[in-house]
């Protein structure tokens, strides 16, 4: 399915690098493990970068219920999600061809708060997509921390997306330059798990987390 | 020297993280190979991930001069730039101290236009910063190419950073649970360059990229 192409989230440098399709935008979006969260206050830009989970067309955010971030967006205000991973550098022969590989997605939608049972729902499902797993091992919240967390529903109205991939795109003529071109790849990666200085002995390292430690 | 803390960079959520001084800051934004470029265009915010590079206290923006980015900073607008790296996912044994290990900075001030001199400095600023060595060996833009690329300086007004290390900080209660805790690494590297299929023959890989390829 694809969102509808409006003045907001029209692709409109390389409009060939656009993506409007719910199923390409939400893979860039739950692979990401952070997402930047813009608002604006009194005319002043925000950008706050966030942990975020998606369930259908909605994205939910948390925070602590004292944050200017939340209490700011449960007001009902607009907001713009983006999520961006990168891929490569880009070297060009020409310095103006030089580039980046990236996929990068941009959400638009006001926020909402999220009701008790959403709540919790909500806390599960971005601690899963984390760490998959780790809700049915962790001790889960307690009522004084649900009541210091807040929870943002944003039922996304539009989304639109951006891919770069390959390699460098030169002018003719400057193929014959004597100079290096192609990609550098770029990766983010876990490295070996550090276990706590408290952790207690003969607490081994779980199974479910060893998507993380094998890569 | 640090910038001064006011209600806009004052690190509200877990003050003890926040990071006023120039030399910490800076060093974040330096370090990251994109921002996240924060604006509102009739109440409608936007999130842009771009290249940036820094000269003393001036944060060099570049886009093509038929982009909605910069023609809205180009009017001298605000704006929020957020950089991000991302350390280590933390695993506490409740799912409420679960966090993240990171390095992030924030950045306020408004755009203006570079002129035609501060415009050339400032692609080499940007070019070098991402991959040292470059401008010397890459054609060098062009007449053309210049008048199709705008420069926003953004000289920084204040700023903020916050950082969060070490491993989890649970309940006192919650120590006895058999539950794992620790930290997850996080990195972001660069894997074994690719050449350009068209690269002509006899074209080594330079040794000023060997930054990136060592790794």
């Amino acid at each position: 399915m694809e969102f509808p192409r409006t003045e907001r989230n029209n692709v409109k440098r390389v409009p060939s690098r656009g993506i409007y399709d719910k199923e390409n935008i939400y893979t860039i979006v739950d692979q990401a493990l952070i997402c930047f969260v813009g608002f604006s206050i009194e005319n002043q830009p925000f950008v706050i970068p966030t942990i975020h989970a998606r369930k259908n067309d909605t994205i939910y955010l948390h925070g602590a219920t004292t944050s200017r971030m939340i209490k700011h967006l449960e007001a009902g205000n607009r907001l713009c999600l983006t999520v961006t991973h990168l891929d490569g550098l880009v070297l060009a022969r020409s310095v103006f061809h030089h580039s980046m590989n990236y996929r990068s997605a941009m959400l638009y939608g006001s926020g909402r708060q999220a009701d008790e049972k959403e709540k919790l729902l909500a806390l599960e499902i971005i601690t899963e997509k984390l760490i998959p797993g780790r809700w049915k091992d962790a001790r889960t919240p307690n009522e004084k921390e649900l009541k210091a967390t807040s929870i943002i529903a944003v039922d996304i109205e539009e989304a639109s997306a951006k891919i770069r991939t390959g390699g460098p795109n030169d002018d003719e003529d400057d193929y014959n330059l004597k100079v290096w071109a192609g990609v550098i790849p770029i990766c983010q990666d876990f490295n070996k798990p550090v276990d706590d200085k408290l952790l207690q002995p003969g607490i081994d390292f779980p199974d479910y987390l060893n998507k993380f430690y094998e890569k």
